[in-house]
């Protein structure tokens, strides 16, 4: 009786074998009719199939599941790391990489040895070191890189989200904080690099001094839940010598900027770094989440990264068909194309509209924006509203911009047209 | 150009106004060919929508969503607990659930004053307190919570899961380890409990005094992964008065117990508490995740649980069938007749193979039993394989049933058969 719904609700045994007999079959097609109408995931049983028998990845990844990972996840992969561990949303992918980065950490002191001591199996379990090591992660000002209690340590851009919840004892460092314009600022930005990168140093050799040495750096390519604050590409390629220097992982958290938005498929491509960081961690655009990550970060045993789920295959059939609409229509090219048009407007919103629009930023059409005060911003993002646009606070002063991959220069015309009344208006 | 892309790949504005134009539409119900076959999400484009669309719930939660949570969620909430918070898995409904504890506990201290000083803005900001309170959590040796960081902090059934992992100095109890057969070691056990219960009280003063308040007891009805641990019903009923003396809150972690196969919904539901639990956390054969929480326990203000996704409507989609067919085909009832089977046909083998097969002990068919050594246990496994027949580990010495709601007394009786052959063999 029933054969179908054990899959559903219980026995993840059965999965195996229904994956095994019924393997997902290749993408079939069919056309949706309209000139311009997508074919977007078009096999619908495939989508059900997908969405109804969902397995324990980690046990039961099914036929498929590597055939995707290099279809998908690692064809998209940033240069120099073809390692990736799927997760199910951004803060969890984020706590396991820093879990990869504490593992790392600890068996490069043990070196050729790969076994625990007694000690630490049993003090681990009690959450005492040295089994459970009191090692840090450096993280920034402003900095968001997720609300679960572990990651939490590493987010400080609002109150709202930390206040009442303990946090671990690791360091925090400034994150530059530029003046607009940068041509009209490049002497002081340059010292405002200088002193945050000499407080990184400062702080990773004040943790070690106080026996919580940092393990990892852990930092947005643009602060974005934090106000869109821009950095140099000189303060990340400085950041990631610092890194080296002190034997700390470099992991960048591409989870907002990471999926073409920037104009590269990852923002820290555009920062010519010595050295493709240690680790990448993605979600949100991406549709599905997890981790890009250097082989010396994989843990040498089994099951010490490792969930029930997993993540998710239903996600990753729809970057499947992403990807591929991403290059049918040159979408990163769109970006860069339809930035510009942004940027320059908003330029000249900044001349036109002096003291009102401020500090226009951004990569590709990840854009912002400052108003002088935050109830003039929200000013400004409810009367857009009222036009028909939808835009996003960020920070105290900031508007953010983030448009689709298929924003295109009209689209950009309208929406400048639109901000000029409000401005106008105001 | 493209407009239903727009809502894969980027503006999530897009997709409130494609939600209010297009509304799921009520389901729309085939038959699907063959006498036992089954009406399992029979709209697949209703799927397709739903996989699509993905929505950041928190923010645009679509027309339909309260109708689900009702229709799925809330229709099978323990008794008492009608408020329900979604998320992607058990670790995130965990780490956010003991968040909701936190606030809760520091809400109380402030009384009816529910702003935050500034002291305690700035402070948070920087991980230190008062705006992160140093308080903690109990939980016990051998319970399984999670992986992601904070929440591994309460996790202690393994040492792989735990080791190089920093961890927050939280209490850790003994949990009861009972004798079998229970019968005939009721005194010893009883005298289990109270030790067990005296050490909580002892740890929850003992971190009081050390300045870290436990604000929040968290246990599992069965420890899971730690072995299949049972306690009686007196030890959880006293564990609640205990959580209520002090003002702890009681969660009871339901994400391996939680939707049926113990015979209730929800395996705490055996255990006859004098109060319903405060939180009680779910995942896995619920498909979605998440926890129902008492009023008390939800924020007084916006965005302090929170993060893009908060849950995947696609996954209710499958609770809401599992739950029809947990009604058409007295699921539950099934269970119960098919567990008093297995644990029929264990206990027999108790008596026959003395000294083999140990300690039997379930709650419907979440049932599991001893073997006297770990390589014995794990050749029964081996062995059970050859046999079609997959079962799992837990713990050092046990192995664990786990099957489908479906799992019939004819099925179980093919489970004893070849499990008695593997028992004639070795």
């Amino acid at each position: 009786m029933l054969p179908k719904i054990a899959q559903v609700i219980g026995i993840r045994k059965f999965e195996l074998k229904f994956n095994i007999e019924e393997p997902n079959g290749p993408y079939v097609k069919t056309k949706i009719p309209g000139p311009k109408s997508i074919q977007l995931i078009n096999d619908l049983s495939k989508i059900q199939r997908t969405s109804v028998n969902r397995p324990a990845l980690g046990y039961f990844p099914g036929a498929d599941w590597m055939y995707k990972l290099n279809n998908a996840l690692l064809q998209m992969a940033p240069i120099g790391l073809n390692h990736v561990t799927t997760m199910m949303c951004g803060s969890c992918s984020n706590e396991n990489a820093l879990k990869s980065i504490f593992i790392r950490y600890q068996s490069k002191k043990r070196g050729e040895c790969i076994d625990f001591d007694d000690k630490e199996k049993t003090t681990c379990l009690l959450n005492m070191p040295p089994g459970s090591p009191d090692l840090s992660i450096l993280s920034f000002k402003g900095g968001f890189h997720g609300r679960t209690i572990g990651i939490l340590s590493t987010t400080h851009s609002k109150y709202i989200h930390k206040i009442d919840i303990p946090a671990f004892d690791w360091p925090v460092a400034p994150f530059p904080q530029y003046r607009y314009p940068l041509d009209e600022n490049k002497k002081e930005n340059k010292k405002e690099d200088e002193f945050c990168l000499q407080q990184v140093e400062h702080l990773i050799e004040e943790y070690e001094n106080k026996g919580k040495p940092v393990a990892g750096i852990i930092v947005e390519p643009i602060q974005a839940e934090g106000g869109d604050n821009h950095a140099s590409k000189e303060f990340f390629q400085q950041l990631q010598r610092i890194a080296k220097k002190y034997d700390c992982a470099y992991l960048i958290d591409e989870v907002q900027t990471g999926g073409g938005a920037t104009g590269k498929m990852w923002c820290h491509e555009h920062f010519d770094l010595d050295y493709s960081p240690d680790v990448v961690t993605f979600s949100k655009k991406m549709q599905c989440a997890g981790y890009y990550l250097k082989p010396e970060y994989l843990p040498k045993q089994p099951y010490r990264i490792f969930n029930t789920w997993m993540g998710d295959p239903s996600k990753i059939i729809l970057l499947e068909e992403i990807i591929k609409i991403i290059k049918r229509d040159s979408l990163l090219e769109n970006v860069k194309i339809t930035g510009k048009v942004l940027m320059n407007g908003l330029f000249e919103f900044e001349k036109q509209y002096s003291g009102l629009v401020k500090a226009v930023r951004g990569l590709g059409t990840f854009i912002s924006f400052d108003l002088p005060t935050t109830s003039k911003r929200d000013e400004v993002i409810a009367l857009l509203k009222t036009k028909g646009i939808l835009s996003g606070g960020c920070g105290d002063l900031s508007i953010r911009l983030r448009p689709a991959l298929t924003f295109q220069p009209k689209h950009a015309n309208i929406f400048l047209e639109k901000l000029k009344n409000v401005l106008d208006e105001i």
